[in-house]
């Protein structure tokens, strides 16, 4: 009998504590993967906390898995034993559904996810479908990819689907997990980069990490200054913001983009549009072909998250520094091989 | 001394009576135009009634203008007297700014509008920017040129904003003078087509017109029926709407795009926006290069808006029917030569 070690929350909102399971016999497209190291998001809170309702306990979080494949089903052959790989968010699709077809496998209506009623990686071993297994560039350092698998690909699709590149303007809302890799990819893009934080105390990091502008985002006079500047507005936050004045803040044609969901209702006027024929959308994850472009860009433009690493077995001090915001801006756990 | 005559409004919400002014010299830009054809747009209405607070009496409405020039500034080399052509809503833009050098003219901060701070086009004649004359291909009917100006020019361009074509599912809200020119030109687009309307009356009517989908919009099962269907909603509508159920209508990735103003402020669900990657935005007319793309599409696809004709000294009985939304589908006035 084969046994995975991890991490699991027994019920809601409850600290994680060892668990160990039987998984499935290993499907011909799914492989076995050795976790070395996996990132903690707040999508991995949510679920412990059951804050959309489809939590099933108990459960091993974690979906920004490292890790090397020890075994690979008969149809999973485009992996190889020894080889290191990455998954994130995405555990399944159809792929054989419209959407799918049209290189949008991340909106498949009958897609499943890593944690999501199956084990994540908050554990020694996962078993998961190989398609959604991503060879890992040899120029990736380990952890500092864990980030990238969720947090990396959800800011690096938009900045794709909008086409910014070196002639953009950009600005990014919340410095936080996400954010701060949308800053560095910026870079690496050559846009000019403006990062809107509530927290003062982050200005110098955020100008290190290659921002050329800071606005302290509480202060509405700060925002005011920067109307018409951005072609995209890559909003990274969970809250209520002054989505007015955001909008603003775009030049003629451009577009508001969430990726973190704000509570609520948006309470748009139909003139913060009109003026300037402007955009609001939201953007889910990325397609494999994206994510598979995300870690080669990272990897040729060193993009390395900035990581807290910490034990598996701290994972509770861990999950309570992402749930408090002190993370800096990622926290990843290293897993005992 | 010069004298042109019109119909004009002396204060707001009064009806128009007739108007003699004497016009400004003709600046070298200019045209003069002798119209022969105009156009009675929602917009005209809100300037007599002062709805934007911008208007200012008396003043001449008309904005939707088609007629001859009978002389030209020195600078207007590229029209000749005697040539028929076209003028919509905007009147003039700087022509130098970023947004007007990047073929984004009618976002220009600078531009002014026909009948806005002018007198427009309900009248013997105008004298206007030639450089927003456009040229009317030989084959477009003056009369049914006329709403092409500004209604056609509205949902022409978000139809190229979008990328609309012959592979693409476009629902277009409200069949009244925007929606009907709306799916007159999607069936030349060869789009599946399908029709919005809280008319019931109007169904066959709008068949005709190449919908293949005519959902009577009162009903919000009806509504239901069509969701994740569509790339592009057009809505035409100045009405507050059920934008959730709207959005639901729309297939991943799609767009809802206003281009009638809903009074208020919209109230969107983040989800709503999640759900899909959907965006909401907004189109204002049409650049220059736009609109004389459009008409020459028009005159190609024989794009033939359906329009009463009045004739101008009627104008506050065609004003009334357009009040009272009963125009099928767009009301244009004959001026006499």
């Amino acid at each position: 009998m084969t046994t995975f070690s991890g991490w699991a929350a027994l019920a809601a909102k409850e600290a994680l504590t060892p668990f160990d399971y039987e998984p499935a016999e290993l499907a011909p497209e799914q492989v076995e993967i050795a976790v070395s190291h996996c990132g903690i998001c707040h999508s991995d809170i949510h679920l412990i906390d059951n804050g959309w309702n489809i939590s099933k306990y108990p459960f091993i979080p974690g979906h920004e898995i490292v890790g090397t494949v020890t075994a690979r089903g008969s149809a999973a052959t485009h992996l190889a034993v020894g080889q290191r790989v990455g998954v994130g968010w995405q555990r399944s699709a159809c792929l054989a559904c419209e959407l799918c077809l049209d290189r949008h496998d991340n909106l498949c209506p009958h897609q499943t996810a890593t944690c999501v009623g199956h084990h994540g990686g908050f554990a020694g071993r996962v078993r998961t479908d190989g398609r959604y297994a991503f060879a890992l560039p040899d120029d990736l350092d380990g952890a500092a990819a864990a980030p990238l698998l969720c947090g990396g690909a959800t800011v690096y699709a938009p900045l794709r689907r909008y086409g910014i590149d070196a002639t953009s303007s950009v600005g990014v809302i919340g410095i936080g997990g996400l954010g701060h890799i949308a800053l560095l990819m910026l870079r690496a893009f050559g846009c000019e980069v403006t990062a809107f934080s509530s927290s003062e105390g982050k200005r110098d990091e955020v100008l290190a990490m290659g921002a050329h502008h800071f606005v302290a985002s509480r202060d509405a006079r700060e925002l005011h200054k920067h109307a018409g500047r951005f072609h995209l507005l890559l909003s990274t936050v969970h809250a209520k913001l002054d989505w007015i004045t955001y909008l603003k803040t775009l030049r003629p044609n451009g577009t508001l983009c969430l990726v973190g969901s704000p509570p609520g209702v948006l309470q748009i006027p139909a003139g913060s549009l009109f003026q300037g024929q402007k955009s609001i959308s939201a953007s889910e994850i990325g397609d494999r072909a994206t994510i598979a472009e995300m870690l080669r860009f990272s990897a040729r433009h060193k993009i390395a998250p900035v990581i807290e690493r910490m034990p598996l077995a701290q994972v509770n001090a861990a999950l309570d520094r992402v749930r408090r915001n002190e993370a800096r801006y990622r926290v990843v756990l290293d897993v005992p091989g």
